[in-house]
Formats: C-alpha cells, structure tokens, sequence
C-alpha cells in the first residue's frame, strides 16, 4: 500500500484533506507542526482528529519559526485583526507553508512515501502566497532535484486536492467522507478549551461554508 | 546596509561563506541548526566562527529532522562510513538543505533581508543531490513565489558563492580573508572536544584541499 504523508494542522481543510487521502487509498503518516501559534488548541485538535480518521501514525513536532516573529498567528505583540483588509493579510507567517513541506518531504523520504498531502486553498483563503497553485507547482519542482528519492527516478508527488474547492465543496466533501467537523478548529485564536472567536478571518471562512452549503456549523465558539 | 542571512554548520564551507557575505558588504545573521546530528561539536565550532567573523547575530535553532531517522549523520544505528562509495552516501540527511533554506527564508522575511547566503558546493563534495546547481535554481524558482515579500515585489537571492569551486579554492579564498580555519570543525563524527576522525568523506576532502592549496591544516585529529 502506497504512503503519504499528510500535514495536518487541526483545521477544517487539513482534516478534510487528510480523509481525502485515505479515500485515495493512502496509508497515512499525519504530521502536525508547533510553530509558536497562539492557537495550539487546534494541535489538539489534530490528535483527535488522526485518531477518528485511523491514521498509520501521528507525529507532532516542534519549529521554531514563530521565534522569528513577523505574523499576529505568532507575536503576542500583534492582535489577530477582525477583518482580513486588503493585500496579505498579518495573519501570514513567513515562509510556513515552505518549511512545513520541507519537513513532510524530509519524512516522506525516510518513509519511502509517494505522496504529500497539503490541504492549501486558494478560493475562501486569507490570500497567502505559499496557498497558491504557483507556490504548490514551485515546490513540485524544487522536490524533483532535492532528494536522494527523487533524484535517482523516484516521485514524491504534492498533492493539494483543496486548492481549487470553494469552502462550501471542502464541507460537502469531507461530510461525506465522514469527517467530524466538530474534532477540528479553525480559528486563528482559539481559547485553550478549542472554543472559536467568531470574529477573525480563519473563523468569518470557516462559518460562510457551512452556511453556503447549508450544513449545520459545529463549531464551539466562546 | 543590506542583511543578508547565512547558513552557519560550524564547517568550512560555511565560514569562507560567512567571511565572503561580509566582504560583500552585508550585514550577516548567522543560522545554526541542530537537527540532531552526532557531530554537534560544528555547533559550538559555529558560534566561535560567527564571533570571529563579526556576525550581526548568530542564531542557533533545533528542529526535529534527526528524528525522522534515515541518516549515518542522525541514526546512531548507522555507521558513518570511511569511504564514500558510489552514489548518494548514507551521510546524505532527507532534505536537509531544503528544510535549512526554508527555515533561513522565514527568517530572511522577517530580517527584511536580500540575500540568503548557502555554502553548499558540487565539486569536492560528498553528492548530495541538495548541493547541486540545479536544486539552488529550483529554490530561488520557489522563494519568488513563497513569501509576501517577494511576491509584492521584493527580491530575496539565494546565494551560493562556493558551489563551482574547489575545495582548494574555497581554502584560498577564505584564507585571503582572514577565516582562521582552526575554528571549524568539518568531520561527520568530530568528538565532543571537536576533533576529527581523519577517515570519514567530509575529513578527506578537507584534508585534500589543504595539501592542494599547499597550507598547513590545522585540524585537529583524534
């Protein structure tokens, strides 16, 4: 049975994409990274949901890129804003997405694994750049030439299968893969308890889907 | 004056690449990163190469590839061998170079810096497919896509000053700019104390190059 690893952060698109990869037929190795969020409920989270959805195995790990600062997800100094405003928003942390693929694909490679799951959108998003499909394709590339797997003819393919869904069609999908949208946690400011503010972006998303496609929102909000 | 941000092993390599971003006229902040390698004697190398070469500042961070396994330079149930062999070697490490480079980009971002500056190099090396010219290209294809910075129009170069050079050379060239080679420490399993085996791949090019470039090398062997 093939491998893949599958970033999974917690949130309603990680879970989802994590289902969607069993569905492919994956076995599964999910990979949930500390990076300093303010939101470490949602590695909580992440635990609960690899277990309901029978991941092989579930490793959590610690980055420190929030020691770098320069994003309100990990500088007490900065406030997570109620309204994304225009351009790319502060709630971006440089160079994540980049460094969380770089340490799936480091896995992926000691696991002889095929696949790496991201479950990036570039629809109902908050206007990252590493969530794009120019940034997905770029990364393909660069894992092409970066690894002993790779170079002597095997593939590690990047799979975002999110990345063109509106939020509503993440829902639709993942409800009907069976996944537990009450397991997961979405915003940027989650209360220890997992309980979502209502207010920021990540939960403005999050709460527009459920709406739009007419499913009944489980999120716990404070 | 432009920051530029610089990958510090503690090895060779890396010090000529400091001591050469300096005589660029950046100013440099060093990275350093445990990722659980048994020569952690280039650690403590790197901090007295960064203080001798007047590095801004010199950060040294952890991350958990080492866990991941799949390395004689991580796995203590792998040997590191005497004689490279063919091929990729065992010391080969899954991407590291992609994981410190996505690490030194976040940090880049954050230090509004223009360069990233990496002293890899495709001549007198061990074959890491993440030394080659080609696996630099795909990164720098990547960063234009990767971060706000550089998506709203900002330039973040990769910079890889030793890549066509000869071990000689890079001896010659850090030589000229007064890098006291006494500091690094290049051997895959350098003890605690930071002396070198004199056998393994990294030891013998090193030693090549100084007998080549005709300067007395001042390692210090066990």
């Amino acid at each position: 049975m093939s491998r893949a690893v599958v970033l999974l952060s917690g949130g309603l698109d990680s879970a989802t994409t994590l289902a969607i990869a069993k569905d492919d037929g994956y076995d599964c190795f999910a990979l949930s990274c500390n990076y300093g969020q303010k939101h470490a409920a949602e590695l909580r989270a992440a635990r609960k949901v690899a277990k309901f959805l029978g991941a092989e195995e579930h490793r959590q790990i610690k980055i420190p890129i929030g020691e770098f600062g320069g994003s309100a997800l990990t500088d007490k100094d900065v406030s997570v804003p109620e309204d994304g405003g225009d351009g790319i928003p502060v709630t971006y942390v440089p160079a994540r997405n980049t460094v969380l693929l770089s340490l799936a694909l480091a896995w992926a490679e000691v696991l002889e694994a095929d696949a790496i799951f991201i479950g990036v959108n570039a629809v109902d998003y908050s206007g990252y750049p590493d969530c794009r499909p120019g940034f997905i394709a770029a990364f393909q590339q660069l894992v092409a030439v970066a690894t002993k797997r790779t170079v002597e003819g095997g593939t590690i393919s990047l799979v975002a299968p999110l990345i063109a869904f509106s939020k509503a069609k993440i829902i639709e999908r993942g409800t009907a893969l069976g996944v537990d949208y009450s397991l997961t946690v979405s915003c940027y400011q989650a209360d220890a308890r997992g309980r979502a503010c209502g207010q920021c972006d990540a939960c403005r998303i999050r709460a527009d889907g459920f709406k739009a496609v007419g499913i009944a929102d489980p999120t716990r909000y404070t």
